[in-house]
């Protein structure tokens, strides 16, 4: 009788979110030395660009091309990728299978360098491909829109979307080091600057009261464009995501619960239910205000702090109620489509239904049941606040 | 100035390799109790199984069905998928999608499992889709072969060829389980049976000299399909294996270091110049005998542990010497094939060329440069070994 061999598998990763300004400024040697940390090391590297960001900066392409020419120890293999930004260029396996042939053809191996520059559908696709080649080519990540500097880049999944289900492929890899360049946002539209928002109050009502209030007081600031207050929020906001990945117990999502996932079950369906042309930061918006507002009816949240909550994401910029919350409503005998959220959310996890809620400003709470009355009080709710109550939009 | 914020994070993946007989006999509780850990637990299954195997084994279809039909806490969603054996089934696309497209279809979710079952590419190709779907469905590894079971199923790697080059994309992800069934040796040929055991001549030549002495007494015993023998083959070279992954401070290879690619430089390169004619194991044997002829030249090895390698591997029945180890080597001015193999190796690895030797039987000994001629000395002097020398083969 041969015994079984238990195995026990530790591994490390360590990485670096560092934040800079003018990242391709030919003084400033921020990736020159986080590609070769020490004196007369070489590095080759290839170098993917999100087209949406050079139709509202031309220069770029020349600043990166004039930054690699000017460093002797920096091998760019060619010119920058250009890849369409948005989430569309996570629904075409195309742009991966370009990534890898290029990986391929120019000798890209393990010890050499992806530079992924765009925003967070970008950045998932590339660090994708990145992962898979030779199981694991480095991975460099440089987001753009608030939204990847603060939450989607800082972390350790990629992936892209197949069979209609977003991030059905993928994988968790953590990325060699994510460089924070806060001059990308100067060019960002006002919807993009002001969407990536919501995951920072997400993140502030499950761990971090004092961070509320920050967001309470800078509310218009933020939405007004004020920089440091926007890298206030986006420093905070990553400090809190790389904390709770390291320190939250289960890196990789082994388990069910998904604790940063606070109103996240309805946010993936409204963006499908859209077609995605509700962005990613501006549906959770809507799901954190309906997970607040069915904690609120249920007991969980006072109503001096729902009143809070709602208020912060309104100034902020936020709508808190889109009509794909409400499809099938009011049809009687039908499911409302939102409700599908739920068992897709499910599955996805794998194992039983894990929800986060919150049971007061900076405590996270986890339920494994929702009501679907509430859900659908709370979606009542929230068209009538929307249509009824005015604020300085 | 915003400080770099510096993120550590540390996985810990647990699994169990365990041995049985009659995985599928309806009395075996091994793959239950693996699937439904706690009384009363369900699970919900897709089972991919090599056709090599129902080739030589037609019932074992039935006898994995009828297992399914009779355990109630056991869903398997549909009948199992069959696939090609043998390294053609890494060299298609159409494979993965399949497996993909299956999760989705029947709502494999993260908690579900896949059973991959057969031989070592087969094991490579389901693990590669498992690991991506959902960023990683619970993959359970049962492997068939002699090589599987003692290798390349209990570790932490999947990969699919592509661009001609093997493994070119894959992941690093630990298995939920591995169960090594005695029972599917009793079918293999005698080649898959004998090229399975070069992979523990290699595992017994870096780490155990113990190990080598109970291959040197048992050699025609293993040789002649002796399965106690072959049972404590497996085991010993598994646990070696394990406890390498486990303990040797790399698990997911970031570094430029290999040191179990002992003889794989050569034997890579071997595969694919014979189109993958030449099997793993068999190439692997080949690969051995290149390195320690190289070493015995080097003054690493003894001339009497060098001429015992050589037996031994003889013994199990293993050719030293293949034709493709010699392509280009008589014609003037041209260079070796088999040399490319360096620094094919060298890229996949990424960075500085490091290769594994040994400085006597159980001592690996790393080094970071092969002086060609001495390669191409070996090369003749294995030729001519293999024409003169004979033993009982």
């Amino acid at each position: 009788m041969l015994l079984p061999i238990k195995q026990n598998v530790q591994v490390t990763f360590n990485y670096q979110v560092a934040f800079t300004n003018g990242l391709f400024h030919p003084e400033n040697s921020l990736l020159k030395d986080t590609l070769c940390p020490s004196p007369g090391s070489k590095a080759k590297l290839l170098c993917i660009v999100d087209e949406g960001l050079i139709q509202h900066n031309p220069e770029l392409l020349f600043d990166i091309e004039d930054y690699f020419n000017s460093q002797d120890n920096l091998h760019s293999v060619r010119s920058p990728l250009l890849v369409p930004g948005g989430e569309a260029v996570k629904n075409d396996n195309k742009h991966i299978n370009e990534i890898q042939r290029l990986v391929h053809e120019y000798g890209i191996d393990r010890h050499s360098f992806i530079l992924a520059i765009g925003g967070g559908a970008v950045i998932d696709m590339v660090g994708y491909a990145a992962a898979v080649a030779h199981r694991g080519v480095r991975l460099i990540r440089i987001p753009t829109s608030v939204l990847s500097q603060n939450d989607s880049a800082v972390g350790v999944k990629n992936g892209i979307n197949a069979y209609g289900k977003k991030n059905f492929l993928g994988t968790f890899a953590p990325p060699y080091a994510v460089l924070n360049d806060f001059d990308f946002l100067t060019t960002l539209s006002d919807r993009d600057w002001g969407s990536g928002m919501s995951e920072a109050v997400k993140v502030a009502l499950l761990k971090d009261p004092d961070f509320f209030d920050f967001l309470e007081e800078s509310a218009d600031k933020l939405r007004n464009r004020d920089m440091p207050a926007m890298q206030n929020l986006i420093y905070r906001c990553a400090e809190l995501h790389l904390d709770h990945i390291a320190n939250g117990g289960d890196p990789f999502e082994a388990g069910t619960s998904r604790p940063l996932d606070f109103g996240h079950w309805s946010a993936h369906k409204l963006e499908q239910l859209s077609d995605y042309e509700i962005r990613h930061g501006e549906a959770v918006a809507v799901g954190l205000a309906l997970d607040v507002t069915y904690a609120y009816f249920t007991g969980l949240v006072q109503k001096k702090d729902w009143v809070r909550i709602l208020d912060v994401l309104r100034h902020l910029g936020f709508s808190l109620f889109v009509p794909e919350l409400a499809l099938g409503l009011d049809e009687a005998g039908k499911k409302p489509a939102i409700l599908e959220g739920l068992n897709e959310f499910r599955e996805h996890l794998g194992g039983q239904l894990t929800i986060m809620l919150i049971e007061g400003i900076g405590k996270g709470f986890e339920t494994h049941e929702m009501d679907e009355y509430r859900i659908l009080q709370s979606i009542r709710m929230l068209r009538e606040y929307e249509t009824s109550t005015t604020i300085s939009k």
